[in-house]
């Protein structure tokens, strides 16, 4: 699928306190337009001083192209890891479609 | 992956001001099920006049049938579309399986 | 894709007062990391108390193997079901790659 579109999302979950050197080496490579969002994480993510075991993290959103994927998943590990647990994940989902709503057309893979 | 399970995943980021017309034209073509959230946008989503290039956009997700994505997919750009930087993007991807909650059952493709 | 990466998203979109119990269960059947955030949903998820028929659901989303999708959305299923309209629903996405941002190596199959 991932091969067909010539685009994937990466969505990584990652420390709050990372958000700045993961948009700066980000940009550094090129990449200029992602979406962040507040979650709320368990488990892995749990943050042992609070009462209900959960802890703040944030969620990174990018579509790019299937032959960028793993270089920003890359990056992102790079620029968020703490060594410790509850660093988070990165990962990579097949994409089918993306478009432009500027322009109501759809993406061309050199153009992501 | 999207023909053979019969469903997909409409993802698009898109302006704030922008969810009421969203709303009313999913509405007009029969999608009555989404979900909206806030995300903080980069990039090409970024306000200039905000101090950390930060801007804020709205994520709307919507579970369909593989039929039906790249018509909503249009029905979002259409109502979203200002014709300037900024208006986002709107993705197609693939989805496996879908299931009611409510009646604890997969999703038949002519249900959605 | 599912198949051929061994891993899969599994995202439900379900009732704010059903954490408790879908938290609850999710831990006894070993899913111990996962991510929830605050939708506002429309539709199936309308609160036709709310002048604007929006109302608010929670989105969570695990990251897990292929093997596993369909039986973690079976227990959130039973965990956040109560028959009643508004519900909501529960997918299966697929994945390509997962990587621990702690370590910066791809999450094999049996680690999740």
């Amino acid at each position: 699928m991932e091969k067909k579109s010539g685009f994937c999302n990466v969505t990584a979950i990652f420390r709050n306190d990372a958000l700045e050197q993961v948009q700066q080496r980000l940009q550094e490579i090129g990449v200029n337009s992602f979406s962040v969002l507040r979650v709320n994480g368990y488990g892995e993510f749990a943050d042992f001083y609070s009462p209900d075991l959960l802890t703040h993290h944030l969620r990174i959103e990018i579509f790019t192209t299937a032959r960028q994927g793993d270089a920003i998943a890359q990056t992102i590990m790079d620029a968020a890891h703490s060594g410790l647990a509850g660093d988070g994940i990165a990962a990579v989902l097949p994409v089918c479609k993306v478009y432009w709503i500027r322009r109501r057309t759809e993406v061309e893979p050199d153009e992501l």
